[in-house]
Formats: structure tokens, sequence, C-alpha cells
């Protein structure tokens, strides 16, 4: 259905999106939209569900978004419909339940004759609140995104000027955000207090400016990094340049360390380090902690790669890829014949059985959630022939949901949560051992401040406390029927 | 570009939908999507832009529309997305511009946790005005549609009983409306105090009740005809049957009286009065007051047969059908050769030319608005041998732009009033003889009272003021380059 | 499935298509493509199933084919790929079962490193066994149409003159076929020695060639009639301009009746005569033949018009459309709700209740085939109150298959094989009367030669006798289960 | 153009496919086709430009093949569509200027109410010649493909045994094929007398046989390796079970070694070993033969990783994998924007500078076919830091181009024959220094018999003499431009 809409209860939307995302901006450029574009496709890992980009002539504001990766949503003939120097972009990770156009962002808005767009990477907790006291005074929605009750708190104050009036938006909201806007004349970034979504700006050599969730997306654009939008920081481009405004009182940082475990690109720098040395780094860690007897070293494809190459250095054991990814799998529906086990698997990922037929093999993880995936894969290397398995993973176990915006379900599908103990989790997944990084090795590798991150998917330690529905939808224990 | 918002003018966006449109709503009946499906279908002539149906199952609502006819947005899987006993319908007529399928309808909200759906036919004078006034309170809009002012009318009392919340914001509108609406578990119609637009009421077989613009719907539902919708009546029906609101004074009528010459469907019953008959009638008189020497009558496909048929049967002249339409056209965008004059005409309609040439044809027409499409068949015909050409028209010169619904364009391009003189007209589309039927034929023709229709676009005596806006933009004389 | 075959029976491939088609070829315009599609545009009424257009710029051939309507297939953009001041072009009818892309003409064909491209009306009655004998000695087929073995039986001789090849092959050919081909520098046209199907030639202003099934491809692309493609005849257009052979010796004519009854278009010049004005003739011989008590006449939409008009003139009954024909409709493939009776009929027409309540209606119709469709569409009146209804048809009862081109199905599908008498036959139909038009009535209001026909449909006298196998297949009268 | 056939210059059509293909069959399996999609899917790096399945019921034959990958031309329903217990498919590789669906395979005919599948991996090299006889006898060929010429020399043989027929038309082919067919009820598979592409038979549970150009396709659909097809052979799997029928006297294998060093999947078993350790051999080798100073050694992502892991075992250096790729990028056709200097670099790999900056690297590639890739990436490297790069190749230096089914287009574009010298080379890539394989090292490092390989392309000693078109097409010394 292209715009059916289904809710899932009785009178209950779905108000909780989850999602992870990129957000990118450019200005003065003069082809904002391509550049935009490349920002975007370099930015793709951080979601593939919807893309999208709004870009100014300085006179109008011109608008594409669609349902698909970056390269499948725009083609050339669309971006000489997307004139302009200045643009802002946004990919959008695909969350079950709400993959609907209507969700996709920049979010648009026409009012008082004025087009105004905003692109958000991040999750707001107060957000239904918010939502809830607006309609009460009359106002409609139009998605089911948190993202937009920033532009209805904004709505009223329009008439003032555009900083001000989101000034006194974010002040009535709570959470992580990190959102690029774009006004006929003028671009305009702002990050939460805390910094739990990454936010960077760059320099092009035509002095126009970016702004990126990560480094990779300079790189391909060809920009310059300057620095981190500071946490707190609301950064306006215009014909004047840039300004800084720094409306909010000093807050307590709370990187996101799972950009750095898992979620960011290998090459990207993110909180001011490299995602790819820091990685090798936990690898490093995990060999000083745990090294049971083993043949080989190897990841699954591409989960722990770099975690795995650091450990096999410390190690000094043999770094293998012993399962093969089909590259050209593209995405099938095609149902397996009846006896294709783990089929997930191998449609995907196929073992050298030569390489390890009768081998200990040690894989190293950079995370598990939900402990499935990782399962099939044991069992399969272990039908080609492996004699021992064991795992080790580059964090601790990941107990607790996140209400910041990335989408780890609800905390019954969280194997660490169900099954408690590490023998429990290695026996769920077939393991002859199992070793999960510890807290403080974790944070020592990062080389930063300690106490710069949010840790609460390991500690349940939240810096913001998240709305009574979260914790009623997501931090009880249910049965997985495991 | 999909969703590509590109505006006219610098901070102008189009704030006047022109559209004619067909409404339908079906209470009650086990597959009430398709009913809708086939209602529209009905319709179809009323709005061939977009098409959308929106269900309630009692509990949630489902949506589905699109751009293009009812049999291209819904395949028999979209029916199944539709459950419910409840749903209203619409189409949209095309007009150049705003093709977006963001303005097509029923226009879909959510609202404190309730769905509301709202489908219009008409157009209400003072909705920019109150467009603006919404706006600096803070509300956002999400389309171009005056339709959507409505919406947000009713917004602050929503908590109220919807009917309670729909009378409120009835008072602030001016215009036209034919209007039908849809909640979890209730089907609201409510029609303009003057009766603009046709909307009539009709019964199922099993006790379920549909609405709709016009009754040739009823006859393919298998429905039977009650009665019209009054003017100024709101409609309830639900679980308790139908109720009957009136809570608009009385008004003068002003029904359509072009929904009689040329809108509705010939096998309709509209303003009490069936429309092929009405048709024949209107041809009786013409052929009463204009009697040319003439070998054969004949229309242009198809736009005046019934009054052609009227006409030669009470002038005893004998009735051809001599331009023979091509049935399997579909749009062609494809570009003529050099050679072929008249393409726009050829390409449809090709005159026989052994039955044409040496005689003197008499064309019916139902009316003429813009006189160039007259001027090319005209051309054409004499070129395949047509001695003489004269035209009877079912209607008065059309010389004033309608504001309430139906799409004449500005008053600049309606031919008769740049030309004013017949016989400049005549001159003009090439013809030997013309005449239009008088104000007073065709109101006696109707056999309805003749104080009971808008006659504006014939008299400029319009029963509501329109806007300034409207004056400025559409009643000057343009220069059409004639 | 894009391409999968699927066959009837086992080892029993598709061997007798039986569509009828439209042909047309153009030489000497320089966008040869452009004029092709305007011709096949006009000729679409012979065939919706697939379209296509073969050009050649002198140097190489360009072709592009696809399932649907002319305007389906060919955007303007498909034009510029399609260069050259040769074409030819073919539209297809629709027959369930072969409606695939394989079957869709022109046929091109690459052989010696030429390319020859052909497009067939008609039916080979001897292809089966011509298909045996080839295929013995090797030759391969890439459809199932017996257009095909025309090619093959060519091949051999393709280093001769193209024509000589050609006539060789024709020697072998026994049935219906109007054929135009296309070289790298000439256009070839021939008719079979009976003249079954149409086949006209045409000039262009600009002193270029164009051949088409009708007339009516001359109107729209702005050419002169100068002849039919005499029965017997081979026309070669090149460089040195057009050259009539006439390889086959005289045979007695064998023109297809049905197409002035039925198939061509009203506006087309056939074998000789208007379409539109023969209809109109037999309309006033029926009128003549037979008048019951009626109180008006008129066709359904569209089948029956001209000869309804005919039979009004002739009879002073008045003239009315008293079903009125949804044009909007598409094609829809959505099931009707349960009570929807006669919807076949409702979704496309439906009768004007106040003109047709109490009234002694008289239908003509062109032709029954089946019946069936008579059958709804007379209840459907009924239902609407008329009060009498008699049908006058202006063809005798068509009881036998045609196999020249015309897809009448088998005997057994023919209701006026199955019933034989008229009053069986109004009873099936539920008419009040009855009557077809008789066969020296039918011949006489073609103005024509009598024995210049094809009558085989009505009288069984074939002109070529049929092979054995379509004796089996459709002769025997199976049984309807009426 | 969905079916346009335009042919680069007059009178030559495209005669010279050159593409890598993959094939499979699939023998007694109630679900044939999707088994036959799995296999596919494995063996698609084998050929991403078409994929096609034909299956058979045992009475008739079903067939479905598209443009693409085979996830993108198969869904659910489509298998529905493809009934039987026997299938064949076919993957092939994109090769620019033929990739027309007529080309795509298996290559069905339909001749004398029987129908023949055939799938073809390799090149005939006396295609072109017995084409031109087969037409001069009059032979209709459907596509460019050299696969077709095997079909048209069975065809006057078809009323004989289907193997004999095959045989008699082996006969007369010279080049290379592994080649599957399918009858109604049968399977054959024949490889030619060298061996020269590869082709293994397996043994699915139930008792079914399967057929593949690499094992990985039997390890995805769970069968069992039972040997390869022996050079020469032609298998033949009917109710009756398996034959094996050697009708080709004994010819000295040549077993392609470029399926070893690059075109086989890592986890298959070709020509009798395993790819993965092969190609960590031939990095030891390369690591016994050359050792510059380095500070890591890595592969460009994803061409040369087996080798470097090799190289790195054997060398001791550190492994890295220090460009990134990006893993989301799908196609796309946006154009950079100008100072996207090395873009067709960027837009996939992004070296992690922190990782590579004043670093000594070692780049393993598996080989070097025209330079250009390489060069670029070199130079990406260097303005991202690198200090030194240094190249070692998997393989001697290929000079000469393949007539047996692996396109390396003609030898003027072929950087080693162009430059001959490695000196030369490392200049125009940009490298410190470079090394290639020794032949006798890379023979040695297979592990098996030296004379059972062709090296063609390294030493110009062709086992079959190609045709004279194909030396005078490809053989001379093109200058590049360079």
């Amino acid at each position: 259905m292209k715009k059916a809409k289904g809710f899932r209860g009785c009178g209950t939307a779905d108000g909780r999106p989850r999602e992870e995302c990129g957000v990118f901006a450019v200005y003065g450029h003069p082809d904002a939209a391509r550049v935009a574009f490349f920002g975007l496709f370099a930015l793709q890992h951080r979601g593939q569900e919807s893309a999208g980009i709004a870009t100014s002539d300085g006179c109008q504001i011109w608008e594409r978004k669609g349902m698909g990766l970056v390269s499948e949503v725009f083609r050339e003939d669309h971006l000489a419909k997307l004139p302009g120097r200045l643009a802002i972009g946004h990919v959008r990770y695909s969350t079950t339940g709400s993959s609907v156009i209507s969700n996709a962002q920049p979010f648009l808005v026409h009012h008082g004759n004025e087009y105004y767009a905003l692109a958000h990477n991040g999750n707001l907790i107060n957000a239904q609140e918010l939502r809830s006291q607006l309609e009460a005074r009359g106002s409609i929605f139009q998605s089911t995104m948190d993202s937009e009750v920033i532009i209805h708190l904004m709505a009223p104050f329009f008439r003032t000027r555009f900083e001000d009036a989101l000034t006194r938006a974010l002040y009535q909201i709570e959470g992580a955000y990190s959102v690029v806007m774009l006004t006929k004349d003028r671009i305009v970034a702002a990050r939460d207090p805390r910094g739990f979504r990454p936010l960077c700006l760059g320099k092009l050599d035509n002095h126009g400016w970016v702004i990126a969730s990560e480094t990779c997306a300079f790189d391909l654009v060809g920009a310059h990094y300057v620095r981190e939008v500071a946490p707190g920081e609301i950064i306006v481009i215009d014909g004047e340049g840039l300004h800084s405004l720094t409306p909010f009182g000093p807050e307590k940082p709370a990187h996101c360390i799972f950009e750095l475990i898992y979620f960011a690109r290998p090459d990207s720098h993110v909180f001011g380090t490299n995602v790819y040395l820091t990685r090798k780094r936990l690898g490093h860690r995990l060999a000083r902690e745990y090294r049971p007897d083993a043949d080989l070293v190897m990841p699954f494809p591409d989960s722990g790669n770099y975690a795995a190459l650091g450990y096999a250095e410390e190690s000094a054991l043999p770094f293998e890829m012993g399962m093969i990814r089909n590259h050209y799998v593209g995405r099938t529906f095609i149902q397996p014949t009846q006896p294709m086990r783990d089929f997930g698997v191998r449609v995907k990922l196929n073992p050298v059985r030569e390489l390890l037929a009768g081998k200990r093999v040690l894989i190293v993880e950079d995370s598990i959630i939900r402990g499935t995936t990782s399962r099939n894969r044991v069992r399969n290397l272990r039908e080609n022939g492996a004699k021992e398995i064991h795992m080790a993973v580059s964090c601790p176990p990941t107990r607790f949901p996140c209400p910041y915006g990335i989408d780890f379900s609800s905390k019954g599908e969280l194997i660490a949560a169900q099954k408690g103990e590490e023998a429990a989790i290695a026996d769920f997944i077939g393991l002859d051992s199992l070793h999960y990084l510890t807290l403080d090795g974790m944070v020592a590798a990062t080389g930063l401040a300690p106490n710069s991150f949010c840790l609460a998917c390991y500690t349940g330690a939240y810096p913001l406390t998240p709305p009574a529905e979260l914790n009623k939808q997501c931090f009880e224990t249910a049965d997985l029927g495991l």
C-alpha cells in the first residue's frame, strides 16, 4: 500500500521511533545537491531505509526523498531539479513497522509563505509528551517522527529570528539530537548538550561549509575536517558567515560508545579519535584479557574485522577469512528448499571447509545483541568441521535498551539481559568458551576520558531518565522462548 | 521528482485550488472499500487526476490514494488492505500545476491518538484568509488544498462531539462544499447552505447507507436513491442510525446549472431531475430558437450528444455521427510530424468525408469555454468538404469565472468574455452562424424553479462575494493574443 | 513470467494463431518511425495486444515492439532510436493464450549479415504443414506465428533478389495475407490472390509512399489514397520508385465482408466503398425487412451505431443513446461485491431509466457471435423498466468459424450454430423478437459485386479449403452448457 | 529500447561474444527450479549481466530469464511457474555492447513439437565459420551467441537419440565449452576435450544429481561433491540413471589457471584443489620471491585478499585492511563534482589515513590487466600519506588475450603487453617497486601437474589456434595513449 496507514493497536500510534540515522549539510557550493548526494552516499551505513535531500536556491526550497538507498533514490536528472547553493540531507535506518515514506526526512514544512526543512539524528525522550500538549492546542502532525515536534514547537515563533525560534524549541526538548536545518538563506545545525550522537564541521576548498554525522563524508566530497560541533552548540551559516551560539549551560558529555564499537565507519574520526585504530586497540585489549588455545583467529564477515586484526596482532595467532561472503547476493525473498538448514547463514556466507576442518577457531565479534545470528553461524562452522569454537567480544554484555537513537529493541530481546551469565550465553550460542571485553578495558582502549561516554546499554546508568512508557515497553524481561 | 516541491514565485504558494471533484461514502457494508471503489468508478468523470479511499474497521483507519484513474490506483490486493464496514472516497480533477499526491484526498489526519479522514467537492472562498490566521497561531499545513482548513478549524474541538467540532468549523467557512468525513465509527456528510454542488443519499439492500455526488454511483453499487442531502444539512451515520442536523439558517439555493449542462453524467439524477432528458429539452429549446438551413445535425463527440439528439428530434433534421473517435487512443505524448495541421483534433477524431462533403452541417455543442478546440474542429470539417457549418450552443455565453469549484480559468481565457458579440465569436471559430441558448430558455428547459440556480458564470451575479484576490487574478481581461 | 513458455498439451504447441491485425508501411519520409506510429495509432482498433515498428536508415535496421497499445509501447525517446526514411509497423489483436512478446511483430531476422523485417495481417492455412517440412530440414523457429514460415521459406534464396525470394515463398503458401516487409533499402508489400484482407496504397505530399490496412491511417498521417494493393500483387518500393509485380494468375476475389459489417473503422474506405455509409445502408435494408412496433431505436454502445442511425432514418423512429458508457473506465480487475448482477454490463454501461421505463425498445446490433453479452445487456434493460425489447442484426446468423484471420473461436461457441432457429436465439437472449438481415440484403447494401466476397462465416462455403485439423478443433458443435 | 537491435557497422554483427559464465543443472528434485535458483545464486560471481532457468515437468518445458542479478530476475511467484524435477540455469558476464536479453541463456528452441534448452560456459573458436555455413543452407539465427551454433548443428538430427545429435554437433566444434542441456526427460552435460572451464558433478541427499561450474554451488544447495565432469565426457541423466559417454579421443588437458588465480570463488574446489588454500600458497611463494622493506601488507579490497594473507603469514609482516569499502554503494550514475579527483576509487574505497600516514605499504594483488585501476588506487594511497608503495602480484604478467571465454579485451589493452618491462609498469602505476610471481612459482603453488594448464595469457602458447580474425582484432598492439 503506497499510502495506507495502519496502526498496531486500537488508538495507539507508533509513538517511539528508534532509528539511527545520518545527517549532512552544505553551505556555499554551486551544486549543493550533488555534494549532499555524495555526503549521504558516504553515510549510507547509518541508514538504508530512506534518503532525502532538500536544497535552497536562495528563493525557493526544493526537495526529493524516497525509500531505499541513496543511489536508488537519486538519479542525475533528479539533481538537476534540486538547484541551489544550500542543501541538507538525511539517511534513515530501517526499523520494522514504520518504513513509510511519510517518515522519511528531510522533513519539509510550509508556514506563512516560507519553507523550512529539517533532518535529525537521535531520539527525543520527551517527544510524546510534547506532542500531546501541542495537539491539545490544535496542532496537527504529519508523521509519527519525534523530529516533527521540533518544528511545531518553533512554529509560533517563526516570525522572530530563526535561531531564536530554534533555541526556544530546544529548551523544551530532552534527548539526543544532531540536527541540521535549512531555510531559504541559511543552514542551522544543533547538537544536544550531552553530545550523544556525533556531528562534525568541515570546510570545502571553495570556502563553503559542510556538516556531517561522520568525517568519512568529508573525505568523499573533498572537504577538510575542522572540528566537532560542540555539545550544546547551535551553528548558523548565512551570508555573513558562520556564527556559533551556546544557549545551553554546560552538561557532562555522554558520547555513545557504541558508535566506536560498531556503528561508525572505520575510516571516520568520531568523538576525536580514529575508529579503525580504536577497534584494533579493542582487539589488543581482548587478547590480553583472554587467550584460549586456538589455531586461528577470524571474524564473521564483516562485523569484527578490525578487532580480530588487533587480536591476531597481539596474540600472534594466524588471521584468516574463513567464511566467504557472496558479494553479489542482493536481496532475495526466495524461500529455501526443505533441507537447507541455517539457510540465512548459507545464503550469505560459506565456510572454507579445507581451511577449518579439525581446527580450533577463535571468532572475534564486535558485539552480541540477540545472539541468534551468532548461534547459526557457529553451528554452520561446526558442520564444516571446526573442532573447537571460541568467541571474544570487543565490548561488555549489552544488557539495557537505548532510548537515545540506537535500536536495540526491548530488553527482552537482548541475549545478555536474558541469560545473565557468560556460560549460559556461550551455551546458547554453542561455543566452547566466550569472553566479553571488560568495561574498563573497553573505555581504556578508546584512549578518551573515561567519564565522557554514555555506557547505559552496558550499565543501565542513563544520563537522561527515559520515559516511564519506555520502561514499561522495553525494560521488562520478555520470554524469548529460547 | 516524486516529492520535490517547487513554488511558482518567491514566497508565493499555489493558494487557489480550483478543482471539480467527486465524493462517495458508505456505511454498513462488509466490504465497504469495494463499494467505494465502484462508487468512485462511476464518478470518474468528475475527476481523473487522483483517487483515494479511506476505510474504518471500527478500530483503525486505513487509506490508499494515488495519482491516476480509480482503476489505475486500486488493484484487488489493495482492497484486501482496506478492511471495514465504513468508507469514504474521492476523485479529483486535473488542473495544471498542483497535480501532486499531497493534494490527493481523502485527507487523513492523526490527532490525539484518533484518525480522521475527509473528502471534499467544492471550493471555499475564504480559505486563504482562514489559513493565514491559523498559521499565525502555530498551525502547520500539509497541503495547498483549501479542504485542509476545515480540519484545522476542527482540531481544537476534537475532544467534543465530532459533529459539534464540524459545525464550529463550518460556521467560519464560506463557499461551496459537499463533504464526507470518516471517523473510526461514523460517517458524516455536509452540504453548504446554498447547495452549490450536488450530494445525494441512497440505501443499500442490506440497510447500509451510501452518499454520493451523483446517483449514477448508486446504480453501479446497487443502491436505491433516497433523497438529496439538503443544502445546509449535516448527516451523521453511526451505530444508532442516521441523524440529520440543520445548524444553519435557511439560504436561497444556488445549484450550479453547469452540472446539468455539461458536468454531471446523463444517467444521473441531479438537483431533482434527470440529466439526459434535461439535455434533450435544452436541444428542443435550441431548435425552437434557431433553425439555420442545414442538411444534418451532429455533435462533436461526445460533448453535445444529447442536446443534438433533442435538436434533431424537434427539427426533424437527420442526426449523424460524422466525426469518428479513435476509441483506443490512450494518452500519447508523441509529437506530430511537420505537416500535421490540427493534430490535436485528428489524433482523436476523423471526419467521414463521404458523409460531409458538400453538406451544410449544424453542430450542437453543450458549451464553449475557450473556443480554440471548436475552432480546430470546424477547420478540420471544412478541410473534409463541409460546405456550411453552423453551431447551436445549449447554454448562454460563459462570461465569468467560477469561484465555487468549476475550473473556468480566468476571465481572460473565456472566449465569450473576450469577444463579446456572437458574430465575433463565430468569426473566431470559423462558423457561418452561431446561436447561444437564451438564459430564460436554458432555465425553463430544466423544469426547475428559476431562482434555484447559480447562474454567475453567465450573469456575473455571484451568490457569495468572491475574494478580492480572485477578482484581481481572474477577472481582468487578459490578452489572449487571438 | 516475462519469457516463460508453457504449452497447452504435451508435445502440442499453439499452432493456430487466429488473430486479426493491422499493418502499415512508409517509404521516403525523414521521420518514418513517427509516420508509422501515427499510422498504427489510427489502426489501433485492428489489434490491441502488441505493437511494433521497424525502421531502416539505409544501412541498419532498428526495431521496437512491446505488449499493449501503440501509445503505451512508444514514447518520444523511443522514436529517436528508430532512425531512417523507411518503416513498417504492426498491431496485433489479443487472443487468449498466446499473448507473448515473442509473437509480436514486426518479425525481425538476421541472416548472412543482413536484416529483414516482416509484418503480416491474415492467416495461412497450410502454415503448420510447411513448418513441419522446414523443421525436418533443420530449420529452427523462434515463434508460434504462421508469419514466420514466410521468412523460412525465403531464407535459402536470400542471395537472389528479395522479391524473387518472396515470390518463391508465396507460391507455397495458401491463405490470407496482407504483408509488408522491410530490408535496409526497400519496402515490399504483398496481398494474397483472393484479397481476403484489405491493403491500400497512399502517397505523401513529399512524394513518399504509404501502405496501410485501412485508409483511416492515411487521414491521420496526411496521405492521399491512391488505390488498393490488388489481390495477388507484389509492390516493391526502392530508390528507383514503385514497381508492381503480379506473379500469380487471376483468382476469384474473396473480400471479407465482416470488415464492412464490423471490423473496419467507419471512416475508412475498404474494398472500394465507405464503411460508414455502407453500415447506414445496412440499417436501411434492415428497416425495410423488419419493423416491429417500437417507441425508439438505439444501439448498444458502440457496436451498432451506424446501422441504428440508418434504421432510424428509414423507419422515422426516434434514435436514442439510452445506455451511457463510462468513458473513463480503463481496465479494472476488481471483483464485484455479491449483489452486483450483470456486473460486466453495469461497469461499462448504465441505462437511462427515465428514458426507457415503459418503452418498447428496438436494439440494432451489427452482429451476434456468442450471444452472452447481448443477453446480459437485454436483461439489464428490462431491470431498468423497458417494456418490450426487439433486436435487428445487420448481418445474417454467424454459423461458421473463419480460418482466414478473424477469431470467431470454434463453431461450438457461435450461438447461431448452436441454436439454429431465430426464435431459439431470441429466447436465449431474452428478446421479444429478433431479425437477422438476409444474405442478399446484406450483399446488396454494400453496393459491390455480389460474387466478390467471402461469405463463409454465414454460408460455410470456404474459398480455400481449411486444414483438417481446423475442422476437428473448431467445426464440431461443442456443448456450451447453455 | 527494449528490443531495438542496432549494429555497430553496416552489415557487421557482433560476432565474437567473449563472456565468462556459470552453468548449473539438477535432475530429480521435486522443486528443481528452486535448487537451480540457489545454484545460480552461489555462481553469481561468474556473471552478473543476465540469469535464466529452464525446467521440465516431464511433459513441457518452462523458462524464465532476464537482465540483472539472479535475485533480481527471480521472485517467489516466478518459481511457482517453473514446475518440474529437471532444471538447468545460467548466469552471464557483462561485456559491453551485447547486453541484450536475446543473448541471455538458457537458450530455448522449439523443434518438431519438442523443446530443448541449452546453457553454455566458454567460447567456440570456429563459431563464426560454422554459422556462415548454416545460414547459407537456410538456417535463421535468433541471437549473436556462439552457443546457438550447437543447436543448429544438432537440428537435422533431432529425430535420432539426443546424445547422438549432440555428439555429431560437438565433432564439428572447436573451443571451450562446459555445457548443460535440458530435454523434457533428461539432463545432458558436456565438457570440451581439453577441459578449459571447470564443470563438476554432485549428488543430492535424495539421490538426485547436480552439475555446476563450481562446487560452491553444491554447498548452498546441500549437495555432495562427486567428481569433475571429465574433459571430453558427455553425461546423460535420465530415468535409467547416469550414463557417461566419451566419444572423443584423449587430449592434453588445458585447465584455465586464471580460474584459480582470480575467477573462481575461494570456497570452491576447482580442477581438484581448493581455491582459498591455493591463493594463500601463491602468497607464500610471492613472499619467498620478493621481500621489500615494508611496514604492513594489505590487499585492495577485495581482489588480493588471500594471497595477501599468505604473504603476511610467510613474511610475518602485519596484515591490514587499510582501504575501507563502502558496503552500501549500489550502482550510481551520478556524476562527481569538479574537484573529485580519483572519483571512481573514492566512491567505493576510502583509505584509513591514520593507519597509512608515513608508512611503507606492500600491496598484494591477484593480477593486473589494464593497470588503470591500480594506478588510481595507488595515487589515492599516496594522497593519504603512504610513504612508499610496493606491489606483489600473484601471477606473471598477463600479455596475451584469451579466446576461450575470459574477456581480457585486446592485447592493446593489456598493460603488460604494452609496457613490457616491470619497471615501466611500476612507473605507470606509480609504484616504488613491483614484482610478478614467476611462471614456475605460480604453477608450483597450485600443487597440480605443471602440464595440465592453459597458460596462454602469460606465454602466448595457445592449445587451440585462435581464428585469424581474432588475431587481427586483438593481437596487434594498439596505442593506448598512455
